[in-house]
């Protein structure tokens, strides 16, 4: 028989049970089974009767028992007609294996640690945006969260709720909501000249997934990629996480520029391009370069995902259609969110498939990602099909051409750096080249310490090539009436700013 | 000048617009841009003025001009002081190229599509499932919809609606917001046993994620994956899209039995099980081999991924604590759902990754996947909190628990053919042998049609290692007065199911 005082005093055993917040009966299983799988309680001991362990820590005869055969359905403990002893096989298993000796992570030193590591393939990837710091003045990406309206989104969502059957609950269809996939797709055709029906468009949780659901649906590990550069590192995330080679292709003041003896020396599998308003430096692509990227791209079976990040937002007059439509059975997968046009946390976006693989790929990715959020897909879908959608968008254009001209107003009034403004026409930020003596990864922690969250431009490269020196600065969430000091801060930081 | 009869006439112009659900403004935009695109406008052609043009087509003047806007800002048209003409560029690039002559997805067999088709690694995966077919009978995987307390589920999402500011609007933290890591992490220390701090735990849009999400964290490509045979798809899917190799191991009723000689010889860097209850055939996995699996785990470098996704339905006394628990230090990723628990369309679920790696992990996953559903998260926080969470699981224990027994008492009274019930002790599916004459697959498909939906136990199977045959037989979401009458009709088909 063990000594119960030494296992465990009352005192203790209520400290322990209230500082993980247990009930009483659950800190008994868990104080008998530490010990028992620390070996401080050896095999063949026996366990105090119910009746006395219950009247020695103050719990019920009944919560001994049940922790007792908690212990025993997992093997630590044995029970029969003489009592309860400690099994052999949990302590036996549990000597320091070959491998060495095995701390607890909280004890070691996390590289003495024996648990195997993160994959190589983690390396390089390191995020850690925080909700608050999204907020910050210049962040790119953040639409202006308070002219959302809050309201009517939260009578859609009322409405769709209260329209909803139970089967809203289970798990949904595999390519999202039809209401959605056909007011996107009727959205598209007028506003974009995308040409598609409703069985082509797939719901997504935004730009992110779907370049991911393309890359796979799309490529083989090891073939190529053809990315931007400089360009969204969510797309190199995503052909890097698929196990695409990746070959950046610079862009110029037309957009994309690839090297014409590259289509047959770096063949592309996947052509990853933002037309609209590149990403982040903000050129159109012309209609000369898109018409060969279609020919070419046809020539030589690759695949173009044409990611219209910002296209609904353009300061000098009607955009250019969407590449999707511009040449007929164009080898385009063509990608849209709602992050930016309503609002990030509704996490939904979509890929509009040509139809000769839409079917095909509808039984795919039934396989691979389950789907739900059946509300937020309706009311959303109300949200377009009732004009909302199309007046908000109207309402951002002014609001941030008015933000935008605020801060290009401020920059020239205040900002004493030699540097260009590039990409204004367009979109929620603009990019402020930095002369070479002041770095943007320099300046952008500066700033951030300050408050302000421009992003450094030379983070939108990829790996080796150089070149670019700026910042990336959002004015869609941010009032014009604070442009001008906000700029004057940075201004002063940025005269502070040494290599 | 071009003859505006011969391109469109008023009648055939309002067809059109009707038929594709235009505006008119919009329409003329398409009819014209199709016309040159396609080469029956040629470069040069003057359009007609837009008065001319406005009168002609009966709409307004600034219809047309914005319409000619548009075709100038794409490229299409030129226009100067003379007026609008077609430009040479868009035709010139459009000539067939030299792969083939351009058909028109819709006018050209698929098989004769110019287009690239799906990657190779898509094939194998086809699942069509639809909303409808989750809710017949059978299904395995659906819960009790409607025993789920959706009146105060409501209540908990006003309640996070109206404490929550605009930043709910925005990105979120991307490991999940910190009421839900943290009120996760209390429940699953008193429920499961699991050792985890809040920051250990991170939110996922559920299993499926959460198994890819660990894949890539902790594998890379070409490293080995065993998975149990038979096992969850999902799991397959997962590693699979990860670029791992798979090795089947295969399954007793002790659970996951590999070979001793494989940890030299196939040596895993991930090994995916089901310990509570092996999904499919449902046997536990035992002390002995939980505690040697991680003990050779630890030797090996591999790591465990736990999936403990119905642990918390026991229909025979108390689950086994969580093997992330049972040593100290084990190289565990502990992953759960709530899509059983509370329901599918929620897309919530969680893995739990030791305290060695959470910190590096935190800012892999903010580089790979944004979050958001603020909101949802919240209210999941307070359901599981307020205790509501484990209130429902005692209810749904009991209901889960009559309905296995009707189930167990229609297949006693009513199943004629050999066989055997598996897996019957715990969650809310089991499995029911059939003899070889009678293939699973024959019988599912018989049953489908019948608005019977069990799955065919041969569908768990890993390539290449067949020898299993049964209905995997969800009961959690089919009323206890419903099962005779199922089963009857089940065993009617099963008498005409011949090979």
């Amino acid at each position: 028989m063990i000594d119960l005082h030494e296992l465990l005093s009352p005192e203790r055993f209520r400290q322990e049970a209230d500082a993980q917040g247990l009930a009483l009966q659950r800190a008994l299983y868990e104080v008998l089974k530490k010990a028992i799988v620390a070996g401080r309680l050896l095999p063949g001991a026996s366990l105090p009767g119910s009746r006395e362990m219950a009247q020695a820590i103050g719990i019920s005869r009944n919560g001994v028992i049940h922790a007792y055969e908690q212990l025993a359905a997992e093997g630590h403990v044995q029970t029969s007609r003489q009592g309860t002893v400690v099994a052999a096989l949990a302590v036996a298993a549990h000597r320091p294996s070959h491998a060495g000796h095995v701390q607890h992570a909280s004890d070691a030193l996390k590289s003495a640690s024996p648990l195997p590591g993160l994959a190589r393939r983690t390396q390089g990837f390191n995020r850690r945006r925080s909700v608050s710091d999204d907020l910050l003045p210049f962040m790119p990406g953040i639409p202006a969260l308070d002219a959302f309206p809050r309201a009517l989104w939260h009578r859609l969502m009322e409405q769709a709720r209260r329209q909803s059957s139970i089967d809203a609950l289970s798990y949904r269809h595999t390519a999202g909501e039809p209401e959605l996939r056909q007011a996107i797709a009727t959205y598209l055709r007028a506003a974009r000249g995308v040409q598609a029906r409703a069985d082509q468009v797939f719901i997504t949780d935004g730009t992110q997934q779907a370049l991911e659901l393309s890359a796979r649906l799309l490529a083989d590990p090891g073939e190529c990629a053809w990315i931007e550069h400089p360009g969204y590192g969510g797309a190199r995330a995503a052909f890097a996480q698929s196990g695409l080679r990746l070959q950046p292709i610079t862009v110029d003041a037309q957009g994309l520029n690839p090297p014409e003896a590259w289509w047959q020396e770096r063949t592309p599998r996947l052509i990853y391009t933002t037309p609209s308003h590149q990403y982040p430096l903000g050129p159109t692509l012309t209609l000369a370069r898109r018409l060969h990227l279609i020919e070419q791209a046809r020539a030589h079976g690759a695949w173009i995902i044409e990611d219209d990040y910002d296209s609904e937002i353009r300061h000098d007059g009607p955009p250019l259609a969407a590449m999707q439509g511009q040449a007929s059975d164009a080898p385009v997968v063509y990608i849209g969110t709602f992050s930016k046009t309503v609002f990030p946390a509704l996490r939904l976006g979509f890929m509009v498939l040509p139809e000769a693989v839409a079917d095909a790929a509808a039984g795919v990715i039934g396989a691979w990602a389950p789907r739900g959020h059946a509300l937020e897909q309706q009311a959303l879908a109300a949200f377009i099909d009732q004009g909302h959608f199309t007046r908000h968008l109207r309402r951002m254009r002014r609001l941030y051409r008015d933000r935008k001209e605020a801060l290009q107003a401020a920059i020239d009034q205040h900002w004493a750096l030699p540097g260009q403004v590039l990409g204004a026409q367009a979109g929620m930020h603009l990019v402020l080249t930095l002369p070479p003596e002041c770095p943007d990864h320099t300046l952008a922690a500066l700033a951030m310490q300050h408050g302000l969250s421009p992003r450094p431009l030379s983070v939108y490269g990829t790996g080796g090539i150089a070149g670019f020196n700026g910042l990336v600065m959002g004015y869609a969430n941010t009032p014009e009436a604070d442009m001008a000091r906000h700029i004057r801060h940075l201004a002063l930081l940025a005269a502070k700013c040494r290599p």
